[in-house]
């Protein structure tokens, strides 16, 4: 059945306004986390407040809910068909809210994030406690306004993560909980523990930088299209396809923080540089959901640039630009010393086998809150009682604890599991990838075009077109798998503390 | 007579949201000109071509135009009562115009703006010739819609310099004219030039950037609301008060255009820095026009950095930025180098004598041109005899004449005269400050608070609450007066190239 073409260039033209405010915003955001003085952020928030209100005013006008009705099922295209759609579901999700009520979570949001700065800063649940209770409220009563199957949790999640539901993490999750258990046991009784201290050492600033910059010219990341910035919590943002920008920072006794960083933000990037040009100025022009953006960039931090045949290439150059600390170091000591396991507090310090169980034990926690099982009250001691039972240690206190992280602050429940989706995802695109390319042998030759190229052919280009478990499907012919990840880290760790098989 | 706070709660909420645009939009221009990837600009154009059209779209609205008239000749404050005047003069400019005509002219200013850099390169003003004509003819007819009382250029004048006319103009123009060639004259006829080529050596960019700082700061330009960069087209941009950012580039055998550009843009960026806070998110928290605006650059840049008071104090400190090149170069034949007059082909490379006399070249063109005197194919050949008759030199070619400069290509007529106008105005500004604070003591001192602050006082905590004018009229107690500036270069080139008075 046919539609006037006339709804689709006025379906066209709000969503290219909606896109544009969304582009002004986004160079606002990198802005104030890299250039803005200080002084200006009061104005520029206002700005921000302005325009974002914009876009709220489009995604929920009677003039788009008209128009998505006359599309829906009648798009000339299946792009078209897929933008409706999400116009559609960014609508539902915010008429569904009440106004009165939408406009009180924003506030409180906003208070609850600094009332968590300082609860965190000086280890005081119980300040952040009344604010997290009532953002857990919301939330429980979103998830009821915008409904879901099974979990109330299913709804959050899908904010995230389309598709995903608590039924498919809890068959997955366990999982993966033991196996990675189980090789952390082995591995703390390993005899041939790498030394960490190895990697201590100072490396100038300047030229953590030009290796970085290096590293993302070897990748492919295009700086004819992007920059790379200094910052304190690092990011990459997609102002349009050909503005994707990555930061990082820099710490002189510790390359790892700015040359992981770096190449972690740079899969990320990479992902936007290369979403089909023609779906500018559409929502389709963005990554499909946290969890397949964060595949990209795990595979390349991990996969990628934390193994053997990576450094086999790389060492002697990584060498050149800091001699003074690592000309002496021999390879293996190095490439085992990057790859060091060992449970910590902090998440986002974590390694990469341990970095899932942090995730789980936060999992855990927040699909039991939501679903009304246990209260905000509970949660210092479960999260202790969670990290000993995965991690085997307990913090010593709730800023090493559950005040770590500031999602929650902010009401980001559902928002966790896309990290661990993210690891599962990457090795599965490792593993159909290695069907189809010698990825190692690509490694060593430095030659990352191939790989670039295969990512981009299966997964970026497509933006949103395809949603996540669509995109995991088509590369790798299955749905969510757990067992390429668990299959990844057994053999590659095994091999680094020479496990018995 | 009292108006409903209603109505004034509604214009101000609009008048914000058409600042948040401008300020998205300034962001978005700084951004291209300092730090944007070159593949982004397509984009972020249409992103700007969105923001724009937004801007014009309240400025045109039945809403502002009924909010308009309720409140005009009613508002609760001078400073309300201000705003709306500025917005019906935005919206009375604009409406004036026919839609069509005016979208045809904006298609028409950006195809000439890039015939003109074509013709620049090739010298070749017959390519330039068809669009300039149109160009000339929309500005005739807009200087009809808009309305004049004398002269039809006075309605262009208008836009850049509200209550400039031909018939101050031509009263004030020659009489400088008059003086400047004259001193001019006398100059090349001195035995006592200045010789430039002593500033010429290496001056590393790096140290041309620690002392451009150096100076902003002394100038009391404040760091933490601004921030200084490189660029082609230096360029001073305030996106709000509290983030105003200057902008120099960096020529390592020729440290003036750093030194000055910066000293030049910082002293719009310190205008800009001190507007009253309370204009924020209205029409009048800008200068209140390019002559008062190019009156501070140019008081800072020549009034102060060019003086010799002010290279008492800073010679030696400008000797230990770049000791290799200068530290055994008198302090007079220094001071005396960089005010080297000397007429050249170039308006934006001239020195401070001869400036307006280039101005005035443009100005009585295009005079003739709006007001039917002459065409534009005439233009090369006036072009070239007015240069021989104000500055006693011929282009030898468009390139270096007619087609120098970007104004005409985007039918800016009626810009120009504010460059000369600001040359005056600083001219009377300086000898209405040196009647309450003894400049020279400031300078010699390195103490520019007291400077300053009198400006702020004076200039620019006003904004756009008081008209160019009435600020001229208020600080210096009488009207537009070009013997301030004709004393000035009088004794300080006298005094230069030794003449005899």
């Amino acid at each position: 059945m046919a539609v006037s073409s006339h709804a689709e260039t006025k379906f066209s033209a709000l969503l290219k306004e909606q896109a544009s405010y969304e582009e002004a915003i986004g160079l606002m955001a990198w802005d104030m986390r890299t250039k803005a003085p200080k002084k200006g952020v009061d104005g520029r928030s206002e700005v921000l407040g302005v325009l974002s209100a914009k876009v709220h005013e489009i995604q929920t006008s009677e003039e788009i809910k008209t128009l998505i009705d006359e599309l829906k099922g009648r798009a000339s295209s299946s792009k078209m068909e897929r933008a409706v759609e999400e116009a559609e579901e960014a609508y539902l999700r915010t008429v569904k809210i009440p106004a009165e009520e939408y406009r009180e979570y924003v506030t409180l949001q906003s208070q609850a994030e600094s009332i968590w700065a300082e609860a965190k800063d000086n280890n005081d649940f119980a300040l952040f406690q009344p604010y997290l209770e009532k953002l857990v409220d919301y939330k429980r009563r979103f998830a009821e306004y915008w409904g879901y199957e099974d979990h109330k949790y299913d709804a959050l999640l899908h904010s995230y993560e389309p598709g995903m539901t608590v039924r498919i993490l809890d068959e997955v999750f366990p999982k993966v909980r033991k196996a990675l258990t189980g090789l952390l046991s082995d591995i703390q009784a390993s005899d041939n523990k790498p030394d960490p201290a190895v990697l201590e050492g100072h490396f100038p600033k300047d030229k953590q930088a030009a290796f970085s910059e290096e590293m993302l010219r070897r990748m492919g990341y295009d700086f004819d299209a992007g920059r790379l910035d200094e910052t304190i919590h690092p990011f990459a943002i997609g102002l349009n396809q050909n503005d994707v920008r990555v930061t990082t920072k820099y710490d002189e006794q510790d390359f790892r923080t700015a040359v992981f960083g770096t190449i972690h933000e740079g899969g990320h990037a990479l992902y936007e540089q290369n979403i089909s040009k023609d779906l500018a100025f559409t929502p389709l022009a963005d990554g499909t959901s946290m969890g397949i953006h964060e595949s990209q960039s795990l595979f390349w931090e991990n996969f990628i640039a934390r193994s053997e045949s990576f450094w086999k290439n790389h060492y002697s150059l990584f060498q050149t630009y800091a001699p003074d600390s690592f000309k002496d170091l021999p390879f293996h000591d190095f490439y085992k010393a990057v790859n060091e396991v060992k449970p910590s507090f902090i998440r986002i310090e974590a390694d990469e086998l341990t970095y899932c169980l942090h995730i789980m034990v936060r999992y855990e926690l927040e699909k039991a809150l939501i679903g009304g099982e246990i209260e905000v009250r509970d949660l210092p001691k479960l999260w202790n009682e969670k990290m000993e039972e995965y991690l085997g240690i307990i913090p010593s206190s709730d800023s090493e604890g559950v005040l770590q992280d500031i999602h929650w602050s902010g009401g980001d429940f559902g928002y966790f599991p896309s990290y661990a989706l993210g690891y599962m995802y990457a090795a599965q695109i490792n593993a159909a990838m290695r069907k189809e390319i010698d990825v190692d042998a690509c490694m060593e030759n430095g030659d990352f075009e191939q790989i670039r190229k295969w990512l981009t052919a299966n997964i970026h280009k497509y933006g949103k077109l395809k949603k996540p478990l669509e995109i995991i499907q088509d590369v790798t012919g299955e749905g969510l798998n757990p067992d390429h990840l668990i299959t990844y880290v057994t053999e590659k760790y095994q091999n680094i503390y020479q496990l018995s098989r």
